[in-house]
């Protein structure tokens, strides 16, 4: 089983991070590589990033759809992932989708714990364009501004804000490139945080193991 | 004041039918100018068709923001229209927002008539986007597939099953293609059809009049 | 063209300051006129106020159906609304409606902020009558109980917190009263300020010039 | 105890008929009167029709506040109802909100049956206030239009088609004049089928009795 | 008229408080009896208590069907109430779902106070299973952890809270063990209290005079 | 890794049918075993029959949490699965959970197929209960009544049907004991059909490797 996940952005650090972090999940046991997406903005925060990132993340599953048999869209905004999983047969899964949907599994209200407030209200779309927006609590920020992936303190202050404020009972990680915090977050805080790359792997390696793919009726018909 | 209409796709034939028909609501009281999309698809039924307008939708906004007051989006499933709305201090409405909140405000329930079952989840996730799923029947298109735009008789046994069997009690033209119908199909069907080209020149217009434009707080800050 | 506006209590002095207001926005483009309505109380707040002021305004639509081409009602929780939509053939545009649902075209979300908080839930239902509960904040009042309509810095107060602690992007003027204040407030929040009354002329004017009006199937049939 | 019905309407065939069931239901343990609304429409159906019976039923309970316990308004759209509850310490309860919310104590999915689809909308308007839309299937009528109060093979053939195609497991009678139809439907049709007018009293007879009346915080503060 | 009130606690002074209430209210008008669960742990605060319960309660019903006229089950997360609606044709009421219910006729907005913050996510379920989150603030409870069910004082700075800062103008008391504080509360919050047992009261003993009782049509099937 | 897999009823011959279905997609990669629940009714139908499963349910995790690393509860309306959450530390994952929520990320609309009308509106409640209503159509079962688990005609029909008059695009089997079934369903409707063994197990393997598990915050705290 081989799995390809886009980073929709062209960071190759955040790249490497994810890729880092997916092996470490696929243990061996299925084939995980990471790309980063050619003409895309370094971050990816407003929706003209995700417009300006499309492109390339066609083209990737374009030339790979072939050779993989499931692609993970690694941004938790899940940008363009409706084309996506429009455009191929192969199973598609978006980091934010996987993550949040597993959370209201796991306890009453989960939270997002995201990198800077500029992007909450987009993060809030997405929480309502998937119907969750009763499960979760609002989403967290660091609150002197945009921080930087690994700022550990910064995204557990906000956490401890959302369990003891929101009711929280698990935190979800809003940008891939907080991958591999989730442990020591987990640690820290007491409830499960869970870590959108290792959702989304869970949910693609084990759907492609069993054969399920998006439905091609109507709303994801290729054409 | 000046309006910019952006047909998201690339068919002259419908751009020259959305523009004769807003210089028809125009009547000269305002400059209206309609473009097509360079690069897009002739026509706008997937997610996919929408990706590929973006490029060149972006680029109409960037040659006329200093040129035009506002920008409408003239295809109902509203693409892209997020990422307009943030790239530019301009007003941008667009069609299907436009007359399917308008229609809120003349009835009970409104359906959209599209042209054909293919887009209908799609244009279901564009009401819902816009919180709208309780005050719209479900879309309703001709049933022997899709129709050309201009196919009057079609739309208006799709209308009359809406208001017959689904109590709608005002009719939105799911369609840019279908403007200029709107009042033939009034007097056959005795309820409002709204053509979505009109509504948003309504608003565009007006709001260009009273000086209003998108928040540039957070959701759609240009940056 | 020739709009009607009826303040649905008896204060002159409102009544001047919306006339005034509207003929400002009409810059001679269409006639308005605006009225107070005989026999109602001189301000509008409870659901007995609304009560008291329906006989009058219904007076006043029999009486200028033939005269106008559309009717604005011009008090926030727009009272009386469905009677009116009823009992004419021509369009009637509550400002409360209008100045919401366009409010949820420009941002994320929208604060209606009140002149006191007697009324917040009255406001509350009426949001929720058209749905918007979803889009909007809470309700925001100043703090210290019913301010008059013209007192610019409580308004101020209320708003800002809307938009730092509420995360409001639009601010709605929730009184008829309040109209004029748009412009300097827009300038004081750096975010779009929605006088009601000038909202409610964009649709009325617009759809008039369109030939849109209340759909008379089912709910507004007039019997 | 000493409760008052306010029928709505100006009709004393149906003020009868339900003084009649009214006075079967409380049996002699309380005392129940009921009157007519002057100056009130023979019939509630429209917008219009509640706004015209508005000062006859306000005046009713302004000479009757200090006789009378607890009031109830006997039409199934409630007309009225936030004014009453506004305007008087005494409890005040609606046959629709009373009927309704009990039906949801009694199974998944209950029914409204009207005399006629005219009024369908508002009907369906009142459950949504209420919050009761997803309890309830669609509002069903005769078919051949507007029924007397009394045509129970009419209202049967309705029920019948609710409880089977629309899953209703309980049935609520759309109009006061329907009273006393409940017993025999309920046998022909072995579900549940609730009149209003008795709903409701349980509800007055029961509150009064144990000293619950409305609240006069905010929203029906008397002013 | 023959009522029997199910404790699902085993605690026999629970037992008796909720049976003195119950006697008061029913004034001799009607027989109340009320008994604690056998099997059942001391307090139901978790689901697994209430699954401890649900054996016992089960027996009750079965054991007294024959001899009472409907059932109240006095816990206020109303544990196994579809169970025990199922499974016998006599009335059964909860009195989370009467008394929640009913608040919802006398305000804006009501709470819920809670003895501990324990089962907040449980009540508020419970609140959302009667589809009841849009008219309910969030559950309160004494902020120093789990009360006894006599604290009065605490109840009421809770119940203060609620009603400044979450806007409820109708206060529910969150537990079967707190019956009896309802009047001396009210007195000093100036809004309506309910307490659940009296609610359940009022329509157990309304509805069986009225002979209603849970449907027995698919949901409730007794099988 | 171990999971334990939990019939709620105690049919061993469908205890046998999920075993083998479960073994098959483990194909040696974990351990999966599968018991029967002790004391329960062979079959889960209503809300009595999962009352009675509930104290088995509860001995079997009481007694295998030591061994295993998660529970699959293998009924799909997921009878008992809050207290098993709570009860234990180790994960717990139901079919009617897993199957719905992986549903909602293949298509616009999924629909549950059911073995017979009677449980429709407890399956409706389930939906509800994951807040998964508007992505789902009505729940389809065969129309002459209760049907056998392996009586694929039957549901092939009911499919059909929500696929093309429900609009629906992914089916979800909606009994543990139609496990095998899928793929061969899928064949012949040309859509995703997920079982829900299979989509526990995906979960449970998953989240297991991964080290996530039930929040102990809270909602499902041991206590």
């Amino acid at each position: 089983m081989k799995i390809l996940i886009i980073n929709p952005n062209s960071s190759p650090a955040m790249t490497a991070d994810i890729d880092r972090c997916a092996k470490a999940f696929a243990n061996g046991e299925f084939q995980v590589d990471t790309v980063l997406t050619p003409g895309a903005p370094p971050y990816i925060d407003t929706y003209q990033d995700a417009a300006l990132a499309c492109p390339g993340m066609m083209q990737i599953v374009r030339e790979n759809e072939e050779a993989y048999d499931a692609f993970v869209v690694a941004c938790h905004c899940d940008p363009n992932l409706d084309v996506l999983k429009e455009m191929t047969d192969r199973l598609v899964v978006g980091i934010g989708e996987a993550s949040m949907k597993m959370a209201t599994m796991l306890g009453h209200r989960f939270s997002v714990i995201s990198m800077g407030s500029r992007s909450t209200p987009i993060k809030e779309e997405v929480i309502r364009r998937y119907r969750l927006e009763d499960c979760a609590g609002p989403v967290r920020a660091p609150e002197d501004g945009l921080a930087s992936c690994r700022e550990e303190e910064l995204f557990l202050d906000a956490a401890k804000k959302a369990i003891e404020e929101d009711m929280a009972e698990v935190i979800v990680l809003g940008c891939a490139g907080m991958c591999g915090l989730d442990k020591t977050m987990e640690k820290a805080l007491g409830v499960p945080v869970l870590d959108g790359v290792t959702c989304a792997l869970i949910l693609a390696s084990g759907m492609v193991k069993a054969g399920i793919a998006t439905s091609k009726k109507r709303r994801y018909a290729k054409n």
